[in-house]
């Protein structure tokens, strides 16, 4: 029971089936083609050397196969997590130094060890906090600031920034140093493969070629320019004319590694890691749940924890950095046919067999290649909808989201989303701190009660009942006091106040005691106060207080029966 | 209108009549009688000369006659924020230097002019994050904090401390040098401060004397003391026994002052500027609102903060330190029958007047006098019933409760009040995060519906309703997607989710795109989402979105209606 609770492995292990067998073997093959060369990208984002995006692909995404409980979900390096890897090392250690590679293992190990931490003691609701208008905003941010962080590499020069407006002028600044053989290289490498995205899908689909296999030329697009352009530098030496490119990469399966675990180091890294681990859980629980949904599985964002923490424990064990669920390659899998994490597996040993054998034939591959598939792969995630969208629902969404894209450009992406979070939970503490009250009263012929502002209701002169459209908490509870105070006051006829209490789902400490403040004011002024349609737990609690025996006035089941009973009593 | 809005002085000064100027008078001279030693005390907590704290009674509370709203509000030093005042600056400049001093000018000043902004750009709810038990724990350990600072002055020693532990190590290491003239005349000032508490007032009521006569007697104790301890020093020259005395005092009206306006210390003030102005301004509107009730009279809290902005810019003027409206005082004044707040300016006179006659007869004062009044006026508010009231209703209030004492004992105030509010949002964050939401089916005979675990309910296995007892935002938006997720996935038999939205006061974003993305899982697994009894508002919201349109199923006006159709249309 609770060993095939920690390793869902145990439970879609008993039923493997052969036809599950060549499934899986399937959708490996063509995941493992896809991820050569978005490993090896999202290396290069992370300021890593390339084969650390192969590494950080193998063990992880073994892992993730034993302790995950999505079918589908391939776990990897990914680029808003590379960016933020990167980010969070370049303020610390210099790029390409050892200690650089040394930090990146310690980041992915804290993160996992952070992760696997919320898995068992149950935190993943902490996750609950990035708001969607948040993600969406940071993702789109991150998108942008990926897209211009390897235009340098598009160009062939060198530039630096630590946000958006820094980077672009350093590149202005040395555009006059453009390698023009990288960026006929650079350019046509996006070209094309903005093509395969958005003119080679359509066109093999009018040929009649079958989706599936419509999908997988599609996806095969980088590897061709990854085979086209290095094949290119190779032949007419454009190493030699300035062209950089990826040069020697070990031979090698994933090396065993030891993180730092220098207090002064991990001190720095774990606000960072802290941030990569629960943005990354997001975007992995996200896809989990939207394929498992598909074929009706449950998905465990507990035990999904486990499996993330996990997997990045590994990589930081094997010579990689942080890593998680990523959308891309998951929705291929699925396509493909995978049914179970085996299929991860399987990607895992066709991703060991290129490091060992086919890094050889990488040497001439261009950088400019690399980002290239970089930023076609980041500017399908940047979408400004978000905004329009967020405008029409609802300002306070709305303010997030901008606030966010803001300060992820402007200031980075560890204070983006710090300060998008932090917005959202503002704004959502202020709404619910003036809540919606509504004088009542009855519609005529009914026992219903409404809004006076908005219905034509009866009232009696001597009865004020007010709705609080809230649960009252200590935000909103001295705000009830004002507005009570404020209305009786004012109105020296009132002798009953009632509050209908139908949408209140919680009373906390402090609104008990302004109900008690509000009880013995309301007393002074000869006014008695009754509650109706109290909620049933809200009613336990209140029990536990003295509240309801100083209570001046009674706890009515219905806001009809109040009225009734009130105005009997001699109103 | 306008005029009369910001000036309230011109609403009640308008109908001021020759009864009113009479209890106006009365009140003065018993707030008189009680603030002069009161005031001195809480300028020797604050770390300031005794005339500082007449000066901060005199032109604060004027200031309050014309702005502020409450009839009976008296405005000037209290301890809590004495104590705070004390905190703020002995971090930055020394004790008994002029620096001292006009650090405390500024802080005033700051403090007066966050409050005004408040006001002014009301901003008053604010304050509403400090929830009950935060302040409660908040003033029970700065009541503890503050006795123990006045101990030394008792004992007739040095002690030092920022904490409590601190503080009592300090006291019993320093014992040995212990005063035994001041130590016996600190003890029997105490005693008799509490006899006159406990034991004269049940004396007097017994000798058949009015409340009000008693009440005055009571309030003129310290008065007594202060007289008694004085003669007795100065007859028998105790001063050159190494008894401490208050010493030359000049005789003056309020000086005027400038603050210091340096950027450095008022960013170093800011933050306990901010926190002194919160706490100060929940402290004062409770007790306004409080007193207000008595007589049906109304208190605007956006024009109290002006109130008191005002007067802490006049204080900072005026050679004082921050102040706010003042609960003991302000029940005295109250109960002697103040009427407006002229009361209050005649107090000022009262004040003016012994400032500037009175000062050469306290030469002989003993602070150790002093210092039994601060002991004997906190050790009220130290309540630690809230702890266990607070465990009885709610464990959160109990750990935010908790948390305010221990952290205040051990850390300070600034740490203990700002641990209380941030550990109350983020309880406050946690339990909606994860709403009680219920399965329901239909009571048998009636259309209501109910829990199913709660009661014996007639349910259909093709439908399943929950009712999510909380508003819909993005703390607890995937919870609900998991929910669903779960009991759906699970049972294959269902082929309608129905919503019951009757407790939902709001959806924002985050909610709305989960909802979508139920929507859509639900349509993958072939199961129909329906809504029930949504609120307006929210109804409202929904229809600037796309979500409506989206839905598989539909939006039913109740809960009886959804299921009668679905089970009509072939359920």
């Amino acid at each position: 029971m609770t060993l095939s609770q920690y390793f869902p492995i145990f439970t879609w292990g008993r039923a493997y089936t052969r036809t599950a067998l060549s499934n899986d073997l399937m959708a490996a093959l063509i995941v493992t083609i896809m991820l050569i060369p978005q490993s090896l990208a999202y290396a290069l984002l992370a300021g890593l050397p390339p084969e650390a995006g192969l590494y950080a692909s193998i063990v992880p995404i073994m892992l993730y196969a034993v302790f995950g409980t999505s079918r589908a979900l391939a776990v990897g390096p990914v680029a808003v997590v590379s960016l933020m890897t990167a980010a969070a090392l370049s303020n610390i250690v210099e790029q390409g130094t050892m200690g650089y590679a040394v930090a990146a293992l310690s980041l992915a190990g804290l993160s996992g060890v952070i992760l696997l931490a919320m898995g068992l003691f149950r935190l993943g609701f902490v996750a609950n906090f990035l708001s969607h208008p948040v993600i969406a905003g940071f993702i789109t941010a991150s998108g942008i600031i990926i897209a211009a962080s390897q235009l340098k590499h598009i160009l062939g020069i060198d530039a630096q920034g630590h946000n958006l407006l820094e980077l672009v002028i350093s590149i202005f600044e040395n555009l006059s140093t453009t390698n023009w053989i990288t960026a006929l290289i650079g350019i046509l490498a996006t070209a094309f493969l903005f093509w395969v995205r958005r003119g080679l899908k359509p066109l093999l689909t009018t040929l009649g070629l079958g989706a599936t296999l419509t999908g997988v030329m599609v996806k095969a697009g980088p590897v061709l320019v990854v085979v086209a352009t290095t094949l290119a530098v190779w032949l007419f030496g454009l190493a030699e004319s300035g062209v950089k490119i990826v040069g020697e990469v070990p031979q090698s399966l994933p090396p065993l590694t030891l993180p730092s675990f220098s207090p002064d180091l991990l001190g720095q890294l774990l606000l960072p890691a802290f941030l990569i681990s629960v943005i990354g859980f997001v975007e992995s629980i996200s896809v989990a749940q939207t394929l498992a949904a598909k074929k009706r599985q449950r998905i465990d964002p507990d035990q999904e924890l486990i499996g993330l923490g996990a997997a990045n424990i590994g990589a930081s064990l094997t010579g990689g950095f942080p890593v998680t669920g990523g959308f891309s390659r998951s929705v291929v899998n699925f396509d493909a046919g995978a049914e179970t994490p085996a299929a991860g597996a399987f990607t895992a040993v066709g991703l060991a067999i290129a490091a060992l054998a086919l890094t050889p034939l990488i040497y001439f591959l261009p950088k400019a290649t690399l980002a290239a598939t970089i930023i076609v792969a980041v500017l399908s995630l940047v979408d400004f909808s978000i905004l329009k969208r967020s405008w029409a629902y609802s300002k306070a969404d709305f303010a997030a989201v901008l606030a966010t894209i803001l300060i992820t450009l402007g200031m980075g992406v560890e204070a983006g989303v710090s300060a998008g979070v932090g917005l959202s939970i503002l704004l959502h503490l202020y709404k619910s701190s003036k809540p919606h009250i509504a004088e009542v009263g009855q519609v005529p012929g009914t026992e219903h009660f409404r809004n006076i502002l908005r219905h034509d209701v009866l009232t009696h002169p001597e009865i004020v009942t007010l709705r609080v459209d809230e649960s009252l908490y200590f935000a909103n509870a001295r705000f009830l006091e004002e507005k009570i105070q404020n209305r009786v006051a004012a109105d020296k006829t009132v002798r009953h106040v009632i509050l209908q209490c139908s949408a209140i789902n919680e009373i906390d400490f402090s609104a008990l005691e302004s109900l008690e403040a509000i009880n013995e004011r309301l007393d002074e002024m000869n006014v008695k106060l009754h509650l109706s349609e109290v909620k049933g737990p809200v009613m336990d609690r209140l029990q536990r207080a003295h509240f309801l025996s100083d209570l001046t006035g009674q706890v009515f089941l219905s806001q009809y029966e109040a009225v009734e009973s009130l105005m009997k009593s001699g109103g």
